[in-house]
Order: structure tokens, then C-alpha cells, then sequence
């Protein structure tokens, strides 16, 4: 990589700025490379921002640190990157004629010359319809966000709250007012349950249980209306409701912040983020972008996509720094993994949700498994729920949603999403090698347990949904006695037979259609096959009576 | 599957055979499986057996039962399954001709008929040159191996064990001896490291570490020259030791069984298990092989091997049974994934050793980091230590190998194995997506920063072992001073300047060639770039101080 050197110029020094700025400067060190960052305050770990809320983080500052405790500021930069950030100053006019930057500063003005520009500039916060601009209404998003909640809570100001928007963010920053301060949160999502853009309802309802479980209040299927903030606090109006708190704060997502993009012309995609080919780069030649400003490609909808996370922006950071250093490297499509611990509930999915899918018409479907996450045998083995959605004609896994108090569930994603980015089917999922010993896993992965409960599908032994009403249906409970007396089944008409004394009580068993119901949805399973081969029509409940109580 | 109604006979009723038998029972209901199995006992979780011994797992009876709590014995398999055991009965000869197998019990003969024979025959314990045959020393391999030792645990009658191998099983094994029952165990391994067919000597210093830490003696580089037994104990000769203790444990890995494949005329493959094709079919017309008496076929040799693993034992069960009852399916190259607990050290790898791909000839590199597991900031985060083999003409990732005491480590092979499955090379290992949150993952995961290393260095930024002989080197080291008080770095001559501070001051640096050493190898590894940009030569220390501690 001999090249002329350059002047490169990147605005934002966020994660994917700065990861690219690094990178410009090792691969070409005698470059000029200047980041330009509007806020004081920059290079933090926004995503541990919940946890200094909830002060499993003791200190805002733990954020901008290093592993060994230097500040990320201006003066790291220098001395250890060689790179220069030039902050507090706001970029406010690009000229792609001449290549250079305005930026302002309180009144200074100054033009960088540049010959490669790269737009990080990254995100911010949306806002509802009508949304007032109050302090009792507030955003948690940025650094400055964090400490007058974190002081109302300390001084007892805060004792009620509201969250709007039960998205990752919302989730945590729910978990964070309520784990470690006790204040009673009330948790406010439009669609019908949490984290909707990364599980479907099956898996949402635990998640809702759960937060219940934890004394978070968790209205869903509930649109605010409108907000009535005063001097003591403020009253949400939301779907009927009029919920009074100290504070509420909106998570209700990001959108791109494109402004200096667009009036530069540089193009924007259908997400409204910046548009970049596979190289990050944009419409305009030597104009770059990366991070939560710019738009994606998504492996399994084959479409643009907008999913503003730090491990994609660090990513396309180093990217387009290797690129623009003379390297070679490209940023494919990406398959939107992506966890969030709620409380002592791990929570992760990959790929798409059915409720996505199915609202662009495509025929996808969805299985769900309970499983242990480690040999049943083993004393902390704990269960999961998976889900599976996929495409019945090709056969291709289209998403994977996981929850559970164990399981590894992040980490099990990350698994699927290797597969899915290779488009995967079914029986390569079934077909998955993984590192197995009793404390890690069972000897048939959770993954591989799930990809059969599809394959068997296909087969003809369909799961009925984890949320299925069972009140009039006819079940038939092939559990043992202890199991039923733990955790009963109410139906409109229950039959209990063991599955092992299925064949020798056959005359027993009720006509069809018939819900047979397990502990996990495994011996129900087994049972419809044996169902079916004596021509009764049956379902098993995807999933089993160990979560349906948890998602009831 | 419509299919004549057909015979299938297995031999050995464990993970292969009775998943091959079930999978058969449910394609083909109406088909006719008996499986033979020569022991009282069959289909338990062979790999608990060590938590049995150490009383993590109360009772042996656990890893036979379903996780519903029933017994997997002859009349599970019948009610549930469909399918017959026959046992205990020993398969005793092959007629290929008239596709019969006669068994015999006690005198008793039968012979069964059959249109496919499925192999399923496992694996029996190495023994060594010589060894006695004598209670004092001992296998750790079936049921039968367990109680005896953990009355001996129980009466105070074994207080001192020698554990012969320090493979997977042996490792487990002196653990399970050590951890709960307070036995004094000597671990006595001929390779210079334990775990030598998984992890390089750089990870397996960190093993070998670790157990001494927990008071395991552990003795490397030490094969077993004889035993001398009399009825009070067993005195082990080992590379000049005489070990007198209680009881030897004989751990050095498992041969498969194929003396009844032989002489039926089954071809065997080099590895001197059964050859078996794509299909799992063995050189005889429908006779197949399945399990611990197979060959499989490495990803990374390219060649066949011998891995007796329960979760690849499980997978070619299923598929056996697949393509008896007339489905599709094949099983692939492996890439073998496999995972220990060793006291609170997770251990896990996957593909090739260096030292393995060393012996055959090939040029292969390796590199080391040590990373955080989580977020740096996450108060739970722990430190791993990560390896990969990797090849430096094509740039393919031929292993992966890992130590930690969190980490998630086992996973984190699992996506490693995703990924040399497919032939990833350095760069597919860069850009690989994971779930991002602080609790689970830092936004580049540490697989992700390992195949940087692994770039680095084909850049000229090169990795000394962890291992390293620093006695006479000249070491900069580039910490903060609080890191090198709390590890000092004990070198021949050691210059410091914090790597904030190396471009001012530049002229206290050294004349190469240096030894450059941070924490993690993280500082370290940037040095080394500023370093060759001012003509110093120099290398850092792989996986930095943090490890090296640890594993000096």
C-alpha cells in the first residue's frame, strides 16, 4: 500500500469514525487524518449506558476508558493513534467541487481540504408525533442523557417512571430504574409485546412475563397518545391509559442523521439512511459512510435495511479505513444479530422475525423448541426457547429468536448467524458440528433439536403455537403424573396418557383434531407421528408446557 | 418413504445405534428394528460419568434416565420407540452372504435376519504396553468402571490417584478425584502439555497451570514406563518417578471396535477404524457404520480421522437411520469441535493443532491474544486466551483453540467451527457478525480481534509465543505503571514507556531486536507497527503479561 499521501477527513468519532480513522493511520502512517466530532465528550461505550443507570456500572467515566484506564480523549488519539479529533466542532457544509469541510465552532469557522471524506455521522433518537420538548420528557441516547436520571434517582426525585418503546434500549433502560433503584416502571410498547423488531409474539410474551416477574408494569399493544409533562412530572396518554410518572424517557428507536449528507447530495436509500455500495461507498466519488448513518444490505430480506448496532459500525469503520488506505475488503450483507440482557433473562435473535415476513406476503413459518442448554443431567442446565422461522419451499432458515435465564443464548445466535449469512437450510442446521461436553451442551445442540422440529414439520408433525388457546380445544397430555400435577394443562377437554403407554391405551385416546401437549415438545411430537399413522388428526404445542406457563 | 417393509439389525444400543434405530421407527413404522447390545446397561450419557464420580451428578442412575425421569431401558425403547433391544447379547458373526447375524448369550444362539446391518459397535479403552490387568489399575470408560471407584471415593479406601493421559476424559477424571473428594491426584501425561490433541503447548501451559493451581500434580513429558500392583495399591514408573498411590486411572484415549466389522470381510481405513463413504456405508453392500467404530472425514487434513465424539455419534445415527428408511442425507467432513471443564477453566478447539499440522510438513503459523470475554467495562467480564493455525499462503483458518474462565468459550468454538467448515479463511473470520450487547460480547468479538492478529502478522507485525524465553531478550514494555507493578515483566533488559508516550520519546527507545509486551498483546502489537515505521525490529508478546502469569 504505497500511495501518494492523503488527506482524509472523517465527521464523527463515534465508533465507526474513530475505528476507521485507526485504521487509515496504521496502514498509511504518514496520512493526515483529522476526525471532526461535534459533542465535548466522545468515543464512550453507549451501549453500557443502561448499566451506569442501573450502577452495575459505577461510574459514567468507566465508559470512555480504556482496558487499562486511560480516557479515549483528543490527547489518546494523538499520542497513541496519531490521529487528530477536532472537537467540540460541528461539520455544516460539505463542497464536493473543491472536497472541503466547513465546520464551526461558536462562531470560528474553519475549511478542511480533503481528498477521501467519510460521513460516520451517526444517529439520533426519534421522537413521537407531538412529543413535547421537556425535561420530564427525555431521550437516552447520548452521554449527556445519563446523569440528571441517574441524580433524580440517587436523590429519591425520581420514584416513577415511564419507558416508551420496549425495544433493546427500552428493555434495558426499564431494567435499569427498576433492578438496582426499586422505582416502579411502567413500560410502554404499540406493538403487542416486547422487543418486536427481534421476536415474535411466541418469545415477546416471555420477555413481557419476565419484566412482570420483576415488578416492570409492561403495557403493550398501547400507542401513546400524547404526552402532558408539567413542572412535578408528566402524565402519558397511551391507549386508553393515563399514566402519571416523574419522568418518562422515549426509546422509541434512531434514525440516521443524513442532514449534511443530503444537502452535500449525497444519496439516500429507502430507509432514509445514506446509501453505499458493497465498498461503503456513497453516491458521490471520495465520499464514504459507515455506521448508524448509513443504510445496509440484509442477507435474508435481499433488500436495504436499517440496523444502527455497534459491532456492524466498528466493522465498516476498519472497512472503509482499509479501503481508503489502499486495502482490499468489502462489507457484505449482514443478517442483524442482535441480543439484550432483560433482567436475568438472555434474549437474542438473528435473521428475520415471521411478523416481518409475513408482512411482505412472503409464505414463511415458524417452529418453537424448549430444550436444556446443557446435558438434561447436568445440575445447572437450564431451558431455553427457540424459535425457527423458515421458508417451507426452499428450505432456507430465515431468523432464529432464542430466550432464556441460561443457554448462552447470544452465543447460539451467533452460531445461526454464521449459517443464515450462508444461507442455510434446515438440514444444515441439523447438520451443525458443535463442541459438546456435558457442562457446555447436550449432545444434540439446542440449534440442531430446533432444525429437526422444522424438518419434522415439513414432514407433516406441525407445532401449534406456544401461545395457541387451548380453552375449547381437545389435548391430549402424553406427560407423566408428577409433570402434570407441577405445571397442569387447562383445556376444554384434557386426556392424560403417558407416551410410553400410548400404544397399549390406544382406544383411549379421543378423535381428532386433537393438541397433544409435552413437558418441551418433544414426546408430544413423537406422539402425533404416532397419531398420524392411525389416521388421527394432531398437533403438538411448540415449545411445551415448561414455557407456556412462563408465556401464559 | 414408501418403501417394502424391511429388516434393519444394529449392533450396540448407544448414542449411533439407538438414534439409527429410533430415526428407522419413525420413517418406517411398520418396519422391523432390533437392536443387539452386549451389556446389561446401555443408552446413558457416558460422558457424565466423570460428575457421577466427582458427586456434581448424585447417582449413576441419572445419566440413563430421559429428562422426564424415566428409565431408557428394553421396554422404554419398545413403548416409546417402537424399537427392540435385545440385550444383553453378543453379536458374534456376520454372514454376508445369506445377511444374517448370529448372537449368543450364555450359551444361548440366535441368528437374525437382515436387509440392512448397521455397525454401531463404539470404541474400547487404550491400554498401554504391558499394562497389567488388575484392580489397582483401572479403565474409565463404561458404567461398570464407575461404582468402584466411587465407593473406594466414599469408604476413604482411595486417597491418592495417578490418572494416566491428560486428554479429555483424563482431565475430567482428576478433577472429579480432586475437586470434591480432596484425593491427592497425579495427572501424568507423555505429551509436554496437557490436552495435547486439542490445544497447543501454548494454551495447554494455562491447563496444566490451572490444575496445579487446584492441587492436581501434574506430570508432563512423563510417559508411563510400567505399574508394579500388589493389593494395597499400584506404584506407576513414569519418566524416572515411581508414583505409589491407591489407584491408577488409565485415560489414553479409545480404539474402535471392529472385530466383528473385520471378519466379515469390512474394510477398515487407515485410521483402523471402519471406512465408511459419504452415505456412512461401510465396503460391504448394506452393512453401514455409525459412531466410535467409523472413520470420519477432517475439513482441514483433507484426510481421514478417528473422533470418537457422542455428538457426532448422535448426528451420524440420525442420518444412518435417514437413508435406511430412504431418505436424503449425508455426513460431511468434520472439523472436530470439542469442549472440557477443567475445575473452573473452559477449554475448547476446534480443527487442527499446530503442532499436529507441524508434524505432517505444512507451513502453518499460529497467533495468540488474550481479550476480554464481554464488554471491558462489564463488571462480570473475564479474560480469554485464544489461539488460531492458520495458513499464511492461502490465509485459510485451519484451527481455533481456547482457555478462559468465562468466555463462553465452548460457543464461541462453536462459531469457529461454522466458519472452518466452510473453509473461512483470516479475513471471513474478521468480518464475522455476532449479537452484540455489553453483557455477552465486546463490540469486536474476540474471535473477530484473534483474525486481526492473524492479518497483523501477515502484515509483518509478528506474535512471540506466549511461551517465550524472555531471560536474555530485550523487552519494551508499553504499560501503564500500575500494570507493571501489579505484573512484572522479568527479562534480560526491560525499557518502559507507556505507549501514549513512545512517539515523544522515541530516542529512549532500543536498538532492536525487541520483545514488545502489553497486558493483552493489544498495545503491544500497535507498537511493534510504530517501531517498524522507524526501522526498529521487533515482535510482541502473544496474548501479553495477563496470560503469561498465568501459564509461565
Amino acid at each position: 500500500m504505497s500511495e501518494t499521501s492523503k488527506r482524509i477527513v472523517i465527521v464523527g468519532a463515534s465508533a465507526a469514525g474513530l475505528r476507521c480513522a485507526c485504521r487509515v493511520k496504521r496502514l498509511q502512517p504518514g496520512w493526515s487524518v483529522v476526525v471532526v466530532e461535534a459533542r465535548e465528550v466522545f468515543s464512550y461505550g453507549a451501549c453500557g449506558m443502561p448499566y451506569v443507570l442501573s450502577g452495575d456500572i459505577e461510574e459514567l467515566g468507566v465508559l470512555r476508558k480504556t482496558p487499562y484506564g486511560t480516557d479515549r480523549d483528543a490527547g489518546y488519539f494523538a499520542s497513541v493513534k496519531g490521529v487528530e479529533v477536532v472537537a467540540p466542532w460541528r461539520a455544516v457544509a460539505i463542497d464536493t467541487e473543491s472536497r472541503t469541510l466547513t465546520i464551526t465552532n461558536t462562531g470560528d469557522e474553519r475549511v478542511l481540504e480533503w481528498d477521501e471524506l467519510v460521513l460516520a455521522t451517526g444517529a439520533t433518537p426519534r421522537t413521537l408525533p407531538g412529543q413535547p420538548v421537556h425535561e420530564r420528557v427525555r431521550a437516552f441516547h447520548v452521554w449527556d442523557d445519563v446523569k440528571p436520571l441517574k441524580i433524580g434517582l440517587m436523590r429519591g426525585e425520581i420514584g416513577e417512571v415511564a419507558v416508551v418503546g420496549a425495544g433493546l434500549v427500552g428493555c434495558e433502560v426499564a431494567e435499569a430504574f427498576s433492578s438496582l433503584w426499586g422505582a416502579d416502571v411502567t413500560l410502554i410498547e404499540a406493538a403487542p409485546t416486547p422487543l418486536p423488531e427481534i421476536l415474535d409474539p411466541e418469545l415477546g410474551r416471555v420477555v413481557a412475563k419476565h419484566l412482570e416477574s420483576r415488578d416492570v408494569k409492561v403495557l403493550t399493544g398501547c400507542p401513546v397518545e400524547r404526552f402532558e409533562p408539567d413542572d412535578e412530572g408528566v402524565t402519558v396518554h397511551a391507549g386508553g391509559n393515563e399514566i402519571r410518572v416523574d419522568v418518562a424517557v422515549v426509546a422509541v428507536g434512531v434514525r440516521p442523521k443524513v442532514d449534511l449528507a443530503r444537502t452535500a447530495g449525497v444519496s439516500l436509500g429507502p430507509t432514509g439512511a445514506i446509501r453505499v455500495d458493497e465498498k461503503l461507498g456513497t453516491s458521490v466519488p471520495h465520499i464514504w459512510a459507515a455506521g448508524d448513518c448509513a443504510e445496509v444490505h440484509h442477507v435474508v430480506t435481499g433488500g436495504p435495511a436499517y440496523t444502527p448496532l455497534g459491532s456492524l459500525a466498528n466493522r465498516q469503520g476498519r472497512i472503509v479505513g482499509t479501503l481508503i488506505a489502499g486495502g482490499e475488503g468489502s462489507f457484505g450483507p449482514i443478517a442483524g444479530a442482535a441480543a439484550v440482557k432483560v433482567f436475568d433473562l438472555n434474549v437474542a435473535s438473528v435473521g428475520c422475525t415471521e411478523y416481518r415476513l409475513g408482512a411482505d406476503g412472503q409464505g414463511v413459518r415458524s417452529v418453537w423448541i424448549s430444550a436444556e442448554d446443557r446435558a438434561h443431567y447436568w445440575p445447572e442446565s437450564k431451558l431455553v426457547l427457540l424459535g425457527m422461522v423458515y421458508d417451507p419451499a426452499s428450505r432456507r432458515v430465515l431468523g432464529v429468536q432464542g430466550v432464556g435465564e441460561g443457554g448462552e443464548v447470544a452465543k447460539r445466535i451467533d452460531v445461526a448467524a454464521q449459517l443464515i449469512l450462508r444461507h442455510a437450510t434446515i438440514e444444515d442446521f441439523i447438520e451443525l458440528e458443535h463442541a459438546y461436553a456435558p457442562p457446555y451442551a447436550p449432545a444434540l445442540d439446542p440449534l440442531t433439536v430446533l432444525a429437526c422440529a422444522a424438518q419434522n414439520e415439513l414432514d407433516g408433525i406441525e407445532a401449534e403455537s406456544p401461545l395457541t388457546d387451548l380453552s375449547r380445544a381437545t389435548v391430549l397430555d402424553v406427560r407423566i403424573d408428577e409433570e402434570r400435577k407441577e405445571r397442569p394443562v387447562e383445556a376444554g377437554t384434557v386426556v392424560s396418557i403417558e407416551i410410553g403407554e400410548l400404544r397399549d391405551r390406544a382406544d383411549e385416546i379421543p378423535g381428532g383434531p386433537l393438541i397433544v401437549v409435552c413437558a418441551h415438545g418433544t414426546r408430544s411430537a413423537e406422539a402425533v407421528r404416532y397419531l398420524a399413522s392411525r389416521g388421527i388428526q394432531a398437533r403438538y404445542l411448540g415449545g411445551g408446557m415448561s414455557w407456556r406457563v412462563r408465556a401464559k
